[in-house]
């Protein structure tokens, strides 16, 4: 390609409103252009980013057996409402009329069509195992999108569906992708973590993320730098940090604790080490039948309270909430920060984490401002708890069943893979006949990866202050030739093209810039755009017999002499593909 | 691929709403599956097709120097209120709510978009011409969606849109994608035609439609078979059939013609043929300011008005309908049936087709049923007319300008270019710095194709009543080879999967049907599905050293030496591209 042929537009200032910096240098390299909140164009540059990955996500996609097909965008709400997405779905879910005022929805995913699609097409066990993929436009109405392509509303996704005659094939299916997966972020030169993840409200018993490791990703991963281990740590289970509660040794007794309202405080004012102290939060819960029930739920003072873990617990699945200022008021007889299981107004449920369970002469809020009261032992002060993992891990908690030590990074989510089992092929009664012509239902998983994220988590993974660092399997342009004097001198175009030619035959995708701009403009272009190897052809340069061959990811260029130089960009060129 | 691996469904009967032919084996072969009216999901095999075209069409628009971009589906409705066509377009536009009650649009196309990017992205002469393009899901909302893939509400689309510093650099870059096309579908192998066509409301001074020739087409071509020639009935110029008016040789005389009240029933009636008699319709204009206006248009009796062109005369341009009964008997004094320029009620403004206005001692009604007049003359019984071309050219007209006689074929519409001039650029006020620094508006293009139409289309051309004869640039497999009796013979499977291997590492597109269903089975659905070469592999064959070769266009089998096949295969199969 050559440059004048091509259409470039960077930016020296990024839009106020582009927070993360993927959001920042997308928009500056001229990669996407914005029409309405979370709604972009994918500019021709963005465009061949995007490109690249779904060629490499059909490749394996294809290797794994799946299958391609096109579903639509415009899906009729019947098939939604079969499944009960209509109702359960929050407003993400764009609900739309036609002429006729008959509903449809802009697809978020394609759970009903796909299952519809089997029910029809899928009439024996001989049909199966199958796996139904597609690369398509979807949509999600988010209520503040932001980040450009990163919580966009408008976004591309492949989605895969495997359909199996029970849940062992399912589960085979489920690690054909996963491996799948792991091949495909492999091959775009990502660092990634394949992480144990909760399966939500779709549900089904085994679920894996594929997180993009970035400083600025929204998930905590939780990992063991000495094992496989690796959870979102919404779902990674805590350990109970000591092992046997240890015998009183304290009298419980209160003490006033002026304006200590958080455990930090009190453990300050006390002169005592946080991990005394418990902190008290009140939920309450609202079951399918009788009154709403208030909870205490107790973690240590420096543990956080895991809202996913607790949303598992069974009293508070059918639903749960903070309690309001009111209930703590009516329930503990006191404002909230000096709650605790002691000296309750009205009888509360109590649910201790694994390690408050075994914490000894430790410290809760007497249920009146301002006092804490000290030295509380469980069997002697109050009665034994009912006990759960209750609390986010923290970097430096024991693996569970294994040596090492928990770390945590954090993580862009970029894929997902999920065993459904027949949560959608029961409520849609998608069946097939087995050997013994009997109808069975089918067992299901879906997988699916962001296309257009990943293009922005690659960016959060590998930027630097001059611009985007592309892994060579996703950039825009494996190799860029700047001629510093393009219009002026005949010997320079002379071997810019010829190298330039040399690199085309040798399926490189490679661009000449022959628009004859500065050399410094022109440089701070490519490194905004990120193309991994740039190659320098001025006239100073040739006098010395050399070109300059810069990595985008090296600090320095290498002088290379000019018989070598397409030799030495082939072979820098297959180091950085092999290195995949 | 395996046929194992594939996901096949053939039906035996088609849905009864499906109309078409192209809809009927589209379905009957699996290859789209119904979810609403006008909305498919591509199977495996329709998909394959799909993407055959695409990357014809992607690969001839990057020669031309096109430039890929992805727009939205979902576009902001405040573009389309400034390019006016929010008012403007019908209810195919399919407008929605988001989340926030915030308007927009699905696409049915994108100039605003692309002008909106337009006026943001270029800001100089230099950055001209530029064309870029997307291939994207669109979608119209048609009142009824039938006929398959040919009208559907979600389809696919190629639409490019090009900018260009003035009208001849405009016309340049219309040439161009004039060009691209008719590269396009002669590399597709559809018999097609480019003909000229009405602008319609997009306006500007030149478009074409490409149009595969097909009996069940709904449009209408005019075209000279002794040249280029070649139009849209609704814009080809009619000639005039009478190169000069004869004198007048009859007086003229009311008769009476009972329940004669249309042409051909008064030329039997009066024993004369048909081209004495001229055709009266009337029509109301509804100008800019004053009143309504009634205007009887003339065509002679075998002739049609053609209103398309009765759109562009002057009077009409503003909106014009067909008058009502009550209008006509108030003006004409009589029923229709049997209307003419004589004796009216009321005064009406007259218009006669060109060929009318030539003709002498002609028959047009009386204005009082059932009468007609017989030896009407212009200049002596009424004056002379206003003289238009009002009809459509019919088979057998002489060409204009040029020898020969225009014949009409039927064909489908699946590309259509269009020189927009500033429509959309002065709309949205779109312009760039001339070489003086001085502001000019852009001067655009836009040129689509109807990636999934086209391949309906061009099953509508070339099918029998077997199935689909695919193309072989389109054909979702190249080859197929069909093994009479896979499980059983081990020479079989030898033979086929060798063939097969062969095919493959010569980049073939082959599937190899290893499902071991009956023979008769296994042909229909293959000739049904339409791949243009099928090898059968049998016992039979293999004991007499023979292979059989069935091109899916020919009536007979050829019979090839079992050493000979992988060479004849290839050998077919290059002639087969190569005729392309």
């Amino acid at each position: 390609m050559l440059a004048s042929k091509f259409h470039l537009n960077t930016l020296k200032e990024a839009p106020t409103e582009a927070e993360i910096v993927s959001h920042q240098l997308m928009t500056r390299a001229g990669m996407i252009r914005k029409h309405a909140g979370g709604i972009y164009t994918y500019m021709p540059l963005g465009l061949k980013i995007m490109r690249k990955v779904e060629a490499i996500v059909r490749e394996e996609m294809n290797k794994a057996g799946a299958i391609e097909l096109l579903m639509p965008v415009v899906q009729p709400a019947e098939l939604w409402m079969e499944s009960g997405r209509w109702e359960q779905y929050g407003p993400e879910l764009l609900r739309i009329k036609d002429r006729h005022q008959r509903d449809f929805v802009l697809q978020p995913t394609s759970e009903e069509v796909i299952t519809d699609i089997a029910r029809n097409e899928i009439h024996s066990y001989r049909q199966l195992p199958v796996n139904f993929y597609h690369i398509q436009t979807k949509f999600r109405d988010e209520r503040r999108p932001r980040f450009g392509l990163m919580r966009g509303r408008e976004f591309t996704m492949k989605d895969a569906y495997s359909f199996d005659r029970d849940e062992a094939g399912a589960l085979a299916s489920y690690d054909i992708m996963y491996n799948a997966y792991m091949r495909i972020f492999k091959r775009l030169g990502l660092t990634f973590r394949a992480v144990a993840a909760d399966t939500g409200s779709i549900g089904g018993s085994r679920s894996h993320e594929f997180q993009v490791i970035a400083d600025t990703g929204e998930d905590l991963i939780v990992y063991n730098p000495d094992s496989d281990y690796a959870a979102n740590i919404e779902l990674a289970e805590a350990p109970c940090l000591i092992e046997k509660r240890a015998e009183p040794t304290q009298e419980s007794q209160e003490v006033e604790t002026p304006n200590a309202n958080k455990c930090e405080l009190v453990a300050q004012q006390l002169g005592v080490s946080l991990d005394k102290t418990v902190k008290s939060v009140v939920f309450v819960t609202t079951p399918e039948e009788g009154p709403a029930q208030v909870w205490l739920l107790m973690v240590r003072g420096d543990h956080e309270i895991n809202e996913i873990k607790v949303s598992k617990l069974p009293a508070f699945k059918h639903g749960f909430r903070l309690a309001t200022e009111e209930e703590i008021l009516e329930y503990f007889g006191s404002e909230p920060g000096y709650l605790g299981p002691l000296n309750t107004a009205k009888p509360v449920n109590i649910i201790a984490d694994t390690t408050v369970a075994n914490m000894s002469d430790f410290i809760c809020g007497a249920n009146k401002a301002p006092y804490h009261i000290t030295g509380i032992n469980w069997g002697r002060d109050l009665p034994e708890p009912e006990v759960a993992d209750l609390r986010n891990v923290v970097a430096g908690d024991p693996a569970i069943g294994e040596p090492g030590t928990l770390a945590i990074q954090r993580g862009i989510e970029v894929g997902h893979v999920f065993f459904l089992g027949d949560k959608y092929s029961s409520e849609l009664k998608a069946t097939f006949l087995n050997e013994n012509g009997k109808p069975e239902t089918l067992q299901m998983g879906c997988y699916g990866i962001g296309i257009s994220r990943i293009t922005a988590a690659a960016i959060e993974q590998n930027h630097d202050e001059k611009g985007i660092i592309w892994p060579i399997a996703m950039a825009p342009f494996e190799v860029v030739i700047c001629p510093v004097g393009w219009g002026k001198s005949e010997a320079i175009r002379n071997e810019a093209t010829a190298l330039y030619e040399t690199l085309k035959q040798n399926n490189i995708d490679v661009i000449l810039d022959d628009r004859d701009t500065r050399p410094g403009v022109m440089f701070s272009e490519w490194e905004l755009i990120g193309v991994p190897i740039r190659v320098t052809i001025g006239d100073r340069g040739l006098k010395d017999g050399i070109i300059e061959v810069q990595e985008r990811s090296k600090a320095e260029a290498v002088k290379v002499p000019v018989a070598e130089v397409n030799a030495y960009v082939l072979s820098l060129f297959n180091n950085l593909k092999n290195t995949l």
